[in-house]
């Protein structure tokens, strides 16, 4: 058992820079999603991450490769749901859709790297394309395929759009009643909408 | 002829500061659309009216109140629409709501006031709350009121985050296929699903 331990703890060198990345990601997540995307520098976020700037380029590149690998690290466990939620039933595909969504933005984890893209998306081109590439190609497209009609990506879209609102007026505007409704209250109303854009007449 | 035109351009003091007071509004419009609530300044909204920061100060107060005139003076028009929308037939209050909702979205001299405020209240609690205060409770709280059903602020809601959604992803995300298409394509689209959130099952 001590022998395992101390495998364990003797971390070889490539962990070692795993690590150095890792905290330059974590340091990068906050920053962005304290200050958004413009007021976010490299230097900022070497000095966060307690590394020098020359680090962090070489590990990723320019801000905007920066903010890309950070929203796609918080993303990762998300990331693999596009497929389960285009795969499945296709009467329940709104619910699913409406389920992975609205769940990212409850769980606290996913929900600060959220804030960050959209508060980035909302006031900078650069990181309005990262949202373009990562949310819309990896997920919305991926629906979209599932379901084989010509003006499959305008349904997908216009069913998003449903739950980017919701999310917007619930998580970061805090309307009331809309943001301390009961999470399966929201989608029980909302599920059939996002069905329907997607699979309707 | 000569006398009218003399009277005319004989403004009275009173005149003379409203063209003032218009000039800040205008001023901070541009500032706050371009910058965003947070990193816009009094003195930044002075300057770009050529006039001294504490006479911004003494028409307005504080910068939250600059920011709420500005607003409010962008929507001047649109501030009468609650009633056409909330007025009409109840079975195409959808189609109302959806319409005026775009309409500003797609006309140019209220979009950018309107970028001003998402950015803004995206980024920012005190501009998230004017967001609140002017949207819901002049708009939405209205078209609640004409339901008269017991949920009819959560109905109202969630009809709006189809539409706020559609406006983010169309308008400032600008993911296509959807910032493209035919806004008459987008309202038969989403117009009914508005209605069916308002006075569906």
């Amino acid at each position: 058992m001590t022998g395992v331990t101390a495998r364990r703890r003797g971390r070889p060198p490539r962990a070692e820079s795993g690590d150095t990345r890792d905290r330059i990601l974590t340091a990068a997540r906050e920053e962005f999603s304290e200050r958004g995307y413009e007021k976010t520098s490299v230097r900022g976020i070497a000095k966060a991450a307690g590394v020098d700037s020359a680090l962090v380029h070489h590990y990723f590149g320019t801000k905007e490769q920066v903010f890309e690998a950070a929203v796609e690290v918080a993303f990762a466990p998300a990331l693999d749901a596009p497929d389960a939620v285009a795969d499945g039933p296709l009467d329940e595909v709104g619910e699913r859709l409406a389920r992975f969504v609205l769940g990212v933005w409850e769980n606290p984890t996913t929900r600060k790297p959220l804030l960050a893209i959209v508060r980035s998306a909302v006031n900078n081109e650069t990181a309005a394309a990262v949202f373009r590439g990562l949310v819309v190609s990896q997920l919305l497209r991926r629906v979209a395929a599932r379901l084989d009609l010509p003006d499959a990506e305008l349904r997908v879209e216009l069913a998003a759009a449903q739950l980017v609102g919701c999310a917007m007026l619930r998580y970061v505007i805090r309307v009331e009643p809309l943001a301390s409704a009961d999470l399966e209250a929201i989608i029980a109303r909302v599920a059939p909408v996002v069905q329907g854009h997607l699979t309707g007449p």
